[in-house]
């Protein structure tokens, strides 16, 4: 049995979520010689722990029996129970506890992250810590970084790492801006109807001005060109954002909300402007040889997948020299809890398949 | 560094194409800190051995240099030279090649096949071999069994050992079965001449009844379904074979070809009965929880994307429970030698993130 002890830092939806598949899978973790448990879970300032691993009582655990604490402290604990394979997960959305990355792995973390943080910070950062990862011998996975569970990062990582030259990727990246423009195409809804209609579904975020400018996007293709080796920043990324400069501005999202409809005569005119096969895309897209990272709004032909694409789904397609004009492609749901949890669970997986007696 | 020492058997197509891309990328596997090296590369009679790897004369050399061999010699011959990690490459099409595998893994070797057979096998031997490679501590790898170097073995993989439940798995298997319908359903052509089409691009079997017959898409489903560790053998696939019987007696494939008009009528019934928005597959299915193998010709809306498949491509759609109605999908070439070298390419980049000093 090779012995696996989860220290998982953010039990929002993401978190939780993933306790309850750790827990509900133990009988298939058994049959791969895997024993995989959660001893430590956090929020930003309470901890609960169990040593033999959290069981269906955490919810009522960690209210009842939580701590404050310090991360230092955790890595304190931890070394003390001399655990042979450690893992931080960060289920978090947050910058700061990206600080602690460094010091977990030189304590002999390994770290799977759904965070994206740490793989769009400055290149110089981001290579540096590779550097840490790379002299204590610890593993850094982060599939759901884009796309949620679905295979993109390791599918261009593998691609890439087997010497075939990936020319081009180009997508929609996100599930929520995927559901606000294939309704807007295919209903007679004015914009603003169709992020409300977005936002009621819980596909966007609070403030859906951090969906349509385009960021969120950027940094997923950020993240995507990083695994390629180029070494870009999140400033060389061309956004299109979809807020007109002065509802950018507005601090209230209140206030953005009863303003909303000025975005309807734009999207309008862009409408009208399709010819009858066409439909609107917000794609990020990543031209490796003409060195463009761009995010935009494209008209797309209904029969191709991307023009093709439904509901809330994410499409990816990756050009390379051996695949030609037609691209490997990767489609599906690119958010929502439970895939991502269970993207976070198959990283875990991957992790126990690489990490052995010597790391 | 890491050293890798491959083991090819096979210099066909497949295999030729691997030696060039393994040649190609030595500074791409440098800069992961891997030594891949070809020290022997053997079709079924010759082998030719260069210690230090092959190098862009290996054609030539093997031709001058090559001598008869026994497998037996073979791992001898590499048990003499102590290199840490050697894996045995299967780019054969050889059912009797697979024989040898126990013996390699016993002796040492991991193993990566393009080869499909020795995944298609009854359940007892399949199982039997796996049981062989645990003891042996062996890792063997076959993602371009199905679907090329598209990602799908893996992917299922991933999301079954994640505890993910697959509940179904469905698409077109088949680069030449694609092209076949996705031309005849375009194009005002008789089903016979969109064979010879396929034909003249190579994309069938020099027998296309290999292809026609379905067996070839049986094969690939079965090895996916083995994946979800479901215990299914070959003749519990339920395929509907597009040759008919008077054909698939025939032992020539001239006389075949001359009555391949035979299938012509058929097919222009069944393309008169579909509606102006369907077209027609042949596709494989797995239904998990029905327990249904199935390789068959359905009629499928335009606007799905196994609708709108173009070209050779292949696609495969995963239903699991997360990822609930709309499946994961996952599409690209589906054969073609450049691919699926890709495909062993990766396997080995895999290999060498899972292998250590303990192994």
């Amino acid at each position: 049995m090779k012995k696996i002890q989860l220290i998982l830092f953010g039990i929002g939806n993401v978190g939780s979520t993933f306790i309850n598949q750790i827990i509900q899978a133990q009988k298939v973790f058994q049959q791969q010689g895997l024993e995989i448990e959660i001893p430590i879970i956090l929020n930003s300032s309470t901890a609960f722990i169990k040593d033999e691993g959290v069981d269906e009582n955490w919810k009522a655990n960690f209210v009842d029996f939580g701590l404050p604490y310090q991360v230092e402290e955790i890595i304190d604990y931890v070394k003390t129970k001399n655990w042979q394979h450690v893992v931080a997960i960060d289920a978090t959305a947050s910058s700061e506890f990206v600080n602690n990355y460094t010091n977990l792995v030189e304590n002999g973390f390994h770290i799977i992250a759904a965070n994206k943080v740490a793989n769009t910070l400055a290149y110089d950062d981001y290579e540096f810590f590779r550097e840490i990862l790379k002299e204590n011998k610890k593993q850094f996975l982060y599939e759901t970084n884009v796309g949620a569970g679905l295979p993109v990062v390791e599918t261009i990582k593998n691609l890439h790492q087997s010497g075939e030259k990936v020319t081009k990727i180009r997508g929609v990246f996100s599930g929520s801006l995927s559901y606000i423009f294939n309704t807007f195409s295919e209903e007679n809804k004015n914009f603003s109807d169709v992020v409300a209609l977005a936002e009621a579904k819980g596909f966007t975020e609070p403030d859906p001005r951090v969906d349509l400018s385009g960021t969120d996007v950027a940094r997923k293709l950020l993240i995507l060109a990083r695994e390629l080796q180029l070494t870009y920043n999140l400033e060389d990324v061309k956004v299109k954002s979809l807020v007109p400069a002065h509802l950018a501005e507005i601090s209230s999202v209140t206030t953005f909300q009863e303003n909303i409809t000025d975005l309807d005569e734009e999207f309008q005119l862009l409408k009208a402007e399709l010819s009858e096969n066409e439909v609107l895309r917000y794609i990020g897209e990543l031209d490796v040889e003409k060195k463009i990272l761009e995010v935009k709004l494209v008209k797309e032909q209904k029969e191709n997948p991307l023009g093709a694409l439904q509901g809330a789904d994410s499409l990816f397609e990756i050009y390379t020299e051996s695949y030609g004009n037609q691209p490997l492609v990767i489609q599906g749901a690119g958010a929502g809890a439970a895939v991502t949890a269970r993207g976070v669970v198959s990283d875990v997986i991957k992790l126990a398949e690489r990490i052995d007696c010597c790391n």
